[in-house]
């Protein structure tokens, strides 16, 4: 979050109810010592968790297994400048366990492109952050949060 | 971009084209040696330079002002499994020359939150990656695009 620049700086609660809302999201790595950026679909885990689904030979797996990663989700209006931004920092993981495997290929996200062999990745909720805009101004704290 | 995940690889024309149509874009760097990633508006100059328009006292400036960033723009739908993303990666720079400040003004993107001093931020297209994916199943070879 970057202080002082327009935007209402949103709660964890808020930040995990509209995350939960979006279809897409964007895993932010590092890749051949570069930033790199790729739009995936996902689910929210019970505990926040960012779960995604992938190839198991692929490349954006070797990229990110053990590393500590940005997930960012958003939906802005152009028009009226009005927005939200949301963004989970954690360690990035294979899941591993055959339980949990088992229980994420029933109620994890499902490919979009699938794969023979595929995996699950766990990004952890250890840092969550978002923010929001609202006509381009900001937004009164009298929240239409509960 | 990733090889073999399913996706038709965009070429630089396409990208940028694809790139000049979307309103939003997410700039993706480093702050305080964790991932970080912020939805910015933006234009893009005639050398395909993304130009970013920010308050000069502001935090971005000061974590990307001469660092190697990406910046991401995707159009995703979740319904059909169909969208686009590219990527523009390169060395971002406030832009210090006054005329050529001064030609960004009029004709570079517009503060969706003006700053009392604002500064402009070029992203110089070194590397531009793009990728498309159609209902969930790679596009035919046989392309709309001239």
């Amino acid at each position: 979050m970057y202080a002082n620049d327009g935007f209402r700086e949103l709660q964890r609660p808020e930040c995990l109810h509209l995350l939960a809302s979006a279809p897409v999201g964007r895993i932010v790595h590092t890749r051949h010592a570069l930033p790199a950026v790729l739009p995936v679909n996902f689910s929210l885990d019970g505990d926040g968790a960012v779960v995604l689904r992938t190839s198991a030979s692929s490349e954006l797996v070797r990229a990110i297994d053990g590393a500590v990663v940005a997930f960012e989700a958003d939906e802005m209006d152009a028009a009226t400048r009005a927005g939200w931004s949301v963004v989970v920092t954690g360690a990035a993981s294979v899941v591993t366990d055959a339980a949990e495997h088992e229980r994420l290929t029933r109620s994890g996200p499902r490919s979009w492109v699938p794969a023979p062999r595929e995996v699950f990745v766990r990004i952890e909720p250890e840092l969550v952050t978002g923010r929001e805009l609202v006509g381009g101004t900001l937004r009164p704290a009298a929240a239409r949060w509960p």
